[in-house]
C-alpha cells in the first residue's frame, strides 16, 4: 500500500470538518450516520437509540428509579422468544424459531405517496410539484433503501424499527440533547398510550399524580379505572406554579390524605391543553428544582412543543419577523424538561399527532435506559410496536424526503400558520365577544385559547352554582350553533374540586377561518343573551 | 304522483331477490349495504358494527358478565369530550370543541399501492398485472371513495373507522353469524394488545386463567406481570381436553390454590401455537358445554383460522382436491367458538398478522356489546385505534380492491401455500430426522410442527433432567445452524410444572422451501449428535 499522500491528508481533514463533537445539528447528521457504521434494518431488527446517538463525553448516568416501579412494572421478564434472537446472528443459521410469516405472503407490493417538496407546503403546490416517494418490497435487498416492505409488513421489535428510531434519536439530540449520558428513544402508539402505560409502570392503585389544576381530560381519565386520582396544583399565565407545588409536597398528610407522598408530575408545558399556558424558562428551571427536591418523577407531554407561535401583536402593530432559519428556529425553542434534566427524571412524550397527522399513531419517548426497557418490555406484551406501515410512511416522508432540515422547515411553516389562525380567533374575541364578562390572554403556543368568564356578572350569580351557569351557557352557545368545551371538563380534580372561576375552551385548529370567526360571533350572542346583556 | 305501475312491482320483486334473510353471504353484500343506508365515514365518525349487521330476528341476547368484570374494567367511564360528540350532529353547527388538527396541514397528499388482482396472487404475476390503488385526500368529498386521508390520517373514535367496522362484521357474519343478537366488532391494534386488555378487564390479580398445557408463550408472558397465572390443562392431538377442564373446574380448591376458581379460558382452537393442534367439531361442543357448566368465559384467539390445510397424504397418495369455491371452502372450515355461542361468552380475537401482514398492527374483537364497550372505552383511554394509515390500506385492499369475494381467493390460495410448506417440512423429517426418537403429528392448520422426543433413549436419561437434556439439544441444533423453538417455553405453568415429554417446535412460515429442509438436516444431524446415534 503506498504511503499517505498529500492528497489523503486533505481528505482527512475534510471530513474532520463535518465531525461535530458538540451536540449534534442538523448539518452534522451525514457524518455521524458514516461514523456509526453499517445501518442494520432487516426484519425485526433492533432498533437501539445507541447506535445511533453521539458519545457522552462526560455526562453522568441517570439516576435509577427502582423505588418508584411499580409490582407490574417490576416483573415484567424479557420475552422467551425474543429471548432466543440473539442466536439469529450466528452465521449461516437458520431460523424455524419464530413464527414470521414469510413476505412473499405480503399482498403489499409497492407504497408510494406524494408529499410536499420543502419549502412549497401548500396542498395547492403539493398537488402541483409534490414529490413522489415509492417504497417497494425488496428495496434493502436490491439496494434502493435502508427500509422496505418486506420489512415493514412484518412483526417488529418493541422499540420500533432502527429506521424510524434513528430518526428520532437524532431529531431529539438536535432539539434536547440531554444532558445526561444513557438517555434512549422508544416509539408509542401515541401519547395516550405511552401515559397510560407510564402510570401502570409509576405508580399503585391510590397513588395521586400532580398535574396542573385544569388538564388534559383525557390524562385524568386513564389515570381514575387505574385507581390513580389527580391532583391539581394552582396556576397562572405560564402553567403551574412552582411554589404550589412545594406547598403541596412538603405538607402532605399521608393519613388525611389516604395516600403516600406523589412521586409523578404530569405536565404540559407548552401550550397547556387546555389553558394555553406556556412555561418560561424560569418557570420551568424552578418546577425542575421543586421536582429534585421532593424527588418528583416527570411526565413532559409535549404534542404541541414546535406550535410555539411568533408573539401576538394586535392588530395596529408590526408582525415580528419569524426566525429566517431552522438555526434560528431552534434557538428561539423554550427548553424542554428533558434538555434540562440532569438525574434522568423526565420522561418525554413526542407525538407525531399535531405536527404530522394523529392517524399515524406513532409517537416516542426520551428517557433513561432504565426505563426506557421497562417500557419496551410492557410495549412486547401489548401494542408491541406501531404500524409498520405507518412507520414507512414517516420513514419515507421525514428521513428519505425531506430530512431534518425539510422537517424543521415544515415545522416553521406550520407554527406560521397557528400563529395566523390564533390571530384571527382572537380578532374574532375582540370584535365578538363582550369584554366586560370575557376575557383572555394570548396563548404563545398550541391549539387552545382559554376564555375566562366573569360568571359572577351573570343575573343568577347569586342563585345559581358555577356549573349551573356554565351549563346553561354551554346549551345556549350550542342553540346557538357553537360547539365550545366547557372548563368543567378538563378539572384535574374530578371530586371535592369547588370551582372558582368558569371557563370555556376554544380551539383554533379545526375549523376553517370564517367559520371561527362565526363561532366567535355566535358564541358571543349566547354569552349576550345568558348574561342579559342585550 | 303516479300510481305504482307493474314495472315498480317488477323492480320490487328484483330487489327482494336479493335480499337474504338468512346469514350474511358474500353475493348478500352489495344488498346489505343498500339496505344500511347512507354511509357516515367522515373525520371521527362511529364505527358501530349494528349500522352494519342483519336483523337479529329470533336471536336470544347475550348474558351479561358484570360479575366477572374487574374493579379497572368496571370504572370506565365514557370520555367527557368524546361525550360532546353527540352535538356534533346539530345541523349547522360549528366545532371549536376538540382538538383535532386541519387536514390541511396533513402532509400526505395521495397513498397509492399496488396489490395482486384476484386470482393471480404470485409476487411475480403482482409485479407484472397487480391492481393500483389510490387514495386521496378528499375523495369522499369528491365522489370517489367511501373514505380518504384527511379522515384516516385524523383521530378517529375507539371502535375503528366506520369503513373498516363495516368491512370485519360483514365478513365475521358471513363465517361466524353469531347465533345471539347484540354481538359487534371493535378493531384492536393486534391481539396481543387485545389479550392484554381482555386480561385487565376480567381478572384480578392472583386470579388463574385455563388454557393448554402448552400455549402461546406471549400468552402468558403478558398476563405474569398483572399477577395473573396460567393454568394449563391436559392436551391430546386435538388439543386441550374436556374431561381435564371439568375436573380441574370441579374440584377447585380454593384455599390449596390460594385463588378463586377460573372464569376465564385462554384458547387457541386451530393450528394451536405452539401443538399445531386443531380441535374437532365435537372438541368444541364439549369444550363449550364444560364452560356453559361453569360459567367459564372463552377467549378464542385465533390467528391461523384460515391456515386450515389439505389433509397430509404423504407422497404415496395423491392429494385431496382443495375446494373448488368460496362457499365450499367457508363450508369445510372448522365451526368456531363464536359461532356456536348462544351465551355470548366468547370474545373472539382475529387477526391480519397470519393472512395479510403482521405490519398492519391491526385485528378486531368480536363479542357481545357489554364485552366491545368495555372494550372500547379502554382503547379510548390508551391505543385509540388502530394507525389510520393502516386502516386505509387494509380498506383499499380488503374492501374496494378485492371486496369479500377476492379476499376469501385469497385465504383459499395461502392455505394452498401452507399446505405446501407443511408437506415439505414433513418430507424433509421423514428423510432426516431419526424416527424412533422424533415422531410428530401433520398439522392440520397454522405455521407449526410439535415435534416429540423420545427423551428417554437420551444417554443421560437416567442422570439428567428433561430440561437439561432439551436444553443440550437447542444448543447443539444452533451449533448445527438451526434455531428451533424449545417446548419448554411454551408451558402454561411456569412454576411447579414437570414435564413429563419432550418437545421442540419448527414454525413452515418463515425459512423458504430449500432452507427449511436443509434446517431440518441439520436438527437430524443435532438430534443424532445428542442421541448418540452415529
Amino acid at each position: 500500500m503506498a504511503p499517505p499522500s498529500a492528497i489523503d491528508i486533505v481528505h482527512v481533514a475534510d471530513n474532520m470538518d463535518t465531525v461535530i463533537p458538540g451536540p449534534l445539528t442538523v448539518k452534522g447528521v451525514p457524518a455521524r450516520r458514516a461514523k456509526s457504521g453499517k445501518f442494520v434494518g432487516g426484519t425485526a431488527a433492533l432498533g437501539d437509540s445507541d447506535f445511533f446517538k453521539g458519545p457522552d463525553t462526560g455526562k453522568p448516568k441517570a439516576k435509577r428509579w427502582d423505588h418508584y416501579l411499580s409490582v407490574e412494572s417490576k416483573s415484567r421478564q424479557p420475552s422467551s422468544l425474543k429471548g432466543a434472537a440473539k442466536y439469529l446472528n450466528t452465521p449461516g443459521l437458520i431460523s424455524l424459531g419464530g413464527g414470521l410469516p414469510c413476505s412473499e405472503y405480503f399482498p403489499i407490493e409497492e407504497l408510494t405517496l406524494k408529499v410536499p417538496s420543502p419549502p412549497h407546503f401548500s396542498e395547492k403546490q403539493t398537488k402541483q410539484s409534490g414529490t413522489i416517494v415509492k417504497a417497494g418490497k425488496y428495496d434493502i435487498s436490491e439496494g434502493k433503501s435502508a427500509y422496505d416492505l418486506s420489512v415493514a409488513l412484518n412483526y417488529g421489535m418493541g422499540t420500533g424499527s432502527p429506521q424510524l428510531i434513528r430518526w428520532v434519536t437524532e431529531h431529539t439530540e438536535i432539539v434536547n440533547n440531554p444532558p445526561y449520558a444513557d438517555w434512549q428513544c422508544a416509539l408509542t402508539v401515541g401519547t395516550s398510550s405511552a401515559l397510560e402505560q407510564a402510570y401502570r409502570m409509576f405508580c399503585e392503585r391510590g397513588d395521586y399524580v400532580l398535574s396542573e389544576e385544569y388538564t388534559f381530560s383525557s390524562a385524568v381519565e386513564t389515570a381514575l379505572p387505574l385507581g390513580i386520582k389527580f391532583l391539581g396544583i394552582k396556576m397562572d399565565s405560564e402553567g403551574l406554579l412552582p411554589e404550589s407545588m412545594d406547598d403541596i409536597l412538603s405538607n402532605w398528610d399521608e393519613k388525611a390524605r389516604g395516600a403516600r407522598k406523589p412521586h409523578v408530575l404530569y405536565t404540559v408545558p407548552t401550550g397547556q391543553n387546555p389553558s394555553g399556558a406556556t412555561q418560561g424558562v424560569a418557570r420551568r428551571q424552578a418546577i425542575y428544582l421543586v421536582a429534585q427536591k421532593h424527588d418528583i418523577y416527570i411526565l413532559e407531554d409535549e404534542p404541541y412543543y414546535f406550535l410555539q407561535m411568533q408573539p401576538h401583536t394586535g392588530p395596529d402593530t408590526p408582525d415580528v419577523p419569524p426566525p429566517a432559519t431552522n438555526d434560528a428556529f431552534l434557538n428561539a425553542l423554550m427548553p424542554t424538561y428533558v434538555s434540562m434534566d440532569i438525574d434522568g427524571r423526565v420522561m418525554r412524550m413526542d407525538s407525531f399527532s399535531k405536527v404530522v397527522a394523529p392517524g399515524s399513531r406513532v409517537g416516542w419517548i426520551t428517557a433513561s435506559e432504565q426505563i426506557v426497557e421497562r417500557f419496551v418490555r410492557h410495549n412486547e406484551s401489548s401494542n408491541q410496536n406501531p404500524s409498520g406501515i405507518s412507520q414507512m410512511v414517516l420513514f419515507k416522508l421525514l428521513d428519505e424526503s425531506w430530512g431534518h432540515d425539510g422537517y424543521l422547515q415544515w415545522l416553521r411553516n406550520l407554527r406560521l400558520e397557528y400563529t395566523r389562525r390564533r390571530d384571527i380567533i382572537i380578532a374574532a374575541c375582540e370584535k365578538h365577544l363582550p369584554q366586560e364578562i370575557v376575557s383572555w390572554n394570548p396563548p404563545a403556543a398550541g391549539m387552545f385559547l382559554w376564555l375566562k368568564l366573569n360568571w359572577q356578572l351573570h343575573p343568577a350569580a347569586s342563585s345559581k352554582s358555577i356549573s349551573e351557569i356554565e351549563e346553561e351557557l354551554f346549551l345556549s352557545a350550542v342553540g346557538q350553533g357553537v360547539l365550545i368545551s366547557r372548563g368543567s371538563w378538563f378539572t384535574a380534580e374530578r371530586s371535592n374540586f369547588i370551582p372558582h372561576d368558569m371557563f370555556f375552551r376554544a380551539t383554533f385548529a379545526a375549523a376553517t377561518e370564517e367559520k371561527m370567526t362565526e363561532a366567535i360571533e355566535r358564541f358571543g350572542v349566547a354569552v349576550r343573551s345568558c348574561f342579559g346583556l342585550e
